[in-house]
């Protein structure tokens, strides 16, 4: 797909001029990486608003020591370092890219000149941080009142939507990161699931076989 | 002070015209709770954009068997509900009077067509958003990765700002779901580091003694 017509597909850019598309095309940094390479690191100066092109990038924060707890997964097309899009604060969390994968870059100052000409470029901003404020406030909840079973549900739940197939496009030692667990524990917990009836593995991908009872253990209304 | 002048000294409003202050102002909702109020419920629609005048308000999460986490503690002057401010999905948490307090609102329809009207709002949003966000990822990193000895240092260096005393709005069982624990192990936690003369409570509050012990326990650099 031409760089142009990939960013008049992108929901963040909805309501844009043919213009614009081409003024934030020409000013697109297009970055490849390869699996493993650091984007960017949490406290490093944020550099603008970034929307991966092809591949999968893993949003995290670590410890002095090294323990990594990752908070979001992101898939082609979809935007990240939202929340240094506009400011002059330091990145809240580090990138990494978790296979090959290319990356569009776009400045801060074009953000907010293109903003103040169509301000619906800032309204799709605000309802994009606000859909990332929404799965940190569920991660939140998940790491501070669920106990991982209880976690695993929520997450299959979230990926399979209204299928009943979860399709897993990264391995699991990094659902692991996401969950807050090690990748033993998540086997274990994956088997226990699957002993009870409630899901199946499928190669990496996880199948739903009781939704109902997936929801109940999930914590959530059915 | 009036309603207009407060909204004026408030970074959410700075760069609007006074005539815009103005709607604002008369589209504001005033409303009075008692401590211990529900203003909203997590899964309610919201209706707009929330600014404490006086009180302390808290944004929490809680699981059907009613087990709670705080995610933000709000004090006068600063906005909550930012992530449905703008959109129409349900509030992503619940928001609760923890004193009797005031709270002014601003419907979303009003807050988008300013916005549109003059994106300086637009971007003072964003900027808001951000930083709810970074909140959010911090404490994230603190329920994942860190003990409640490490949470507890890093929340009063927090607090105390560039000064030696944590001023604690709340009560300490506030504290405690802030912290992800109750009150009577935050209460040993403090007694701990009161003991190992990093800290010292000061009826409520609590004073910092030694700021580069208690930054290394935060597992912050110095």
């Amino acid at each position: 797909m031409e760089k142009i017509d990939l960013l008049a597909s992108l929901p963040l850019f909805e309501g844009l001029s043919r213009a614009q598309l081409e003024s934030l095309s020409r000013a697109a940094f297009e970055s490849r990486y390869a699996a493993g390479e650091l984007i960017f690191s949490a406290e490093a100066p944020t550099r603008g608003l970034f929307v991966v092109r092809d591949g999968h990038v893993k949003i995290f924060r670590s410890t002095l020591e090294g323990r990594e707890q990752t908070i979001y997964l992101i898939g082609p097309g979809q935007p990240f370092c939202l929340a240094g899009a506009l400011g002059h604060d330091p990145a809240p969390a580090s990138a990494m890219a978790l296979s090959r994968c290319t990356v569009l870059s776009f400045p801060s100052a074009l953000l907010e000149s293109l903003g103040r000409e169509e301000p619906a470029l800032l309204v799709n901003m605000i309802l994009s941080l606000s859909a990332r404020l929404k799965q940190a406030m569920a991660m939140i909840e998940n790491l501070a009142l669920k106990e991982l079973p209880e976690r695993l549900a929520a997450f299959v739940l979230v990926e399979a939507g209204a299928g009943q197939l979860a399709v897993l496009s990264v391995p699991h030692v990094e659902i692991a990161k996401v969950l807050g667990t090690t990748p033993e524990t998540l086997s274990r917990t994956i088997k226990r699931l699957a002993a009870e009836g409630l899901l199946a593995q499928e190669g990496r991908n996880l199948r739903i076989l009781d939704r109902p009872g997936l929801t109940r253990l999930a914590g959530l209304d059915c």
